[in-house]
């Protein structure tokens, strides 16, 4: 292992067992309209490299695991650092490690997080996405060339968000807490990016137990939409045994 | 990696961003028919450690993850050093990392496996499990307090694999390449640890697409029952884009 530019802080007194170095970084979704889109796409932010290597490409908000911090805090904390953002669902999704994946030997545990539109988009002054810096949204199935083997990474976790969405509630860490049928359907349509069929889809979620409706309504220039709301006996995600870690 | 760098302790010189260390475990899960019991349980390796910290316990096989090995192989090379073993089946499972798993801090990128029965209980001479010291296969369900944080991580392992033979052809990395109904039945009653109805099973296999009959039966003291093997077009467990990647 070469200890060259990647930063300031490796010890040349370091054992080779030492030398691999951990960093953990976060895949945050959210739903965005783009200009002229008829339907919102899946979009994530990403963080402008400031110094080499990849400098001035993009890559995941992310950041060193601090020795005195666990896993899940680290990922929290590095993505507020860089992004801001606090999201509605985190989740670790994969280590990766491949040895030539950086100039020197990193290993990055990897998060995947869920933030709802309305909070990604409002942002909370300066602590919002857009109010950063060198912190941008992207179209997740449009993205440049990432820094390392971001790309590789983000293709993955987009692949876990639609398999999850199939089989859990992870649709709900993209909505607000009452919503209606066409709404919840959009977040599936554009997490597959297929259209659905309206009549089906109501059958399904209706039949799945996981949906209350509520007698609240949303008007507006269509006819009145009935507003439902998750069950909230039913887990956001079956995490198993790992939930009650937290 | 040298061998005696497994349980040796943090040198004093390491600074902070580097003084957390990354090991490599696996869950490796087979199937095996107790003394009087009357159908196989789900079973796995245990390593007896030799030293501090934990001296004496029972724990996972693993090791030190090397500067200069991928994650994968560093789990295929751990587990074969320490049981002999060779997986059908090795996929990551999860990241540990909590800050007070272990007296100095350790990170251990967690593998779970799947090994066929045949193979687990006889071994390759001096390569198969038996042979080794230290160690022993137990009972998933009736295992001692182990090392570190090992309990709490083969209780996700087992959550993992009950949850992954519903929905993929999991059950397949413990079965013989060709295998009767009744076999697989019992690999499935026994990784979700309760009977299932003979004749519901039957029709859910056969309506899945997943198995192929054969024109060859077991024959025995019971009438003779048709072999299936596994339609090979069907992937053993989806993994998404990471399968392209070994």
């Amino acid at each position: 292992m070469t200890r060259t530019a990647v930063d300031d802080h490796v010890s040349a007194a370091v054992d080779a067992t030492n030398a691999t170095r951990i960093a953990v970084s976060t895949v945050i979704f959210t739903l965005r309209r783009l200009p002229g889109g008829d339907t919102p796409v899946v979009a994530l932010p990403l963080v402008r490299r400031t110094r080499d290597p990849h400098e001035g490409q993009w890559s995941l908000p992310g950041g060193w695991l601090d020795v005195a911090e666990g896993l899940d805090a680290a990922a929290s904390r590095t993505l507020a650092e860089t992004t801001g953002l606090a999201p509605s669902y985190l989740e670790q999704l994969y280590a990766f490690g491949a040895v030539d994946r950086s100039p020197t030997r990193v290993v990055s545990i990897v998060y995947w997080a869920l933030i709802r539109p309305e909070i990604a988009s409002s942002g909370v002054g300066r602590s919002g996405a857009d109010a950063l810096e060198n912190v941008q949204w992207f179209d997740a199935a449009s993205l440049p060339r990432l820094a390392f083997d971001h790309n590789e990474i983000v293709e993955y976790a987009l692949w876990r968000l639609r398999n999850k969405v199939g089989y859990s509630r992870i649709a709900h860490g993209l909505l607000a807490d009452m919503f209606t049928l066409a709404e919840l359907r959009e977040v599936y349509e554009s997490i597959l990016g297929r259209r659905l069929d309206p009549a089906n889809f109501r059958r399904q979620v209706e039949n799945s137990g996981n949906l209350i409706p509520t007698e609240l309504f949303r008007t507006g220039s269509h006819r009145p939409a009935r507003l439902y709301r998750y069950n909230q006996d039913v887990e956001l995600a079956d995490r198993g045994p790992l939930d009650a870690r937290d």
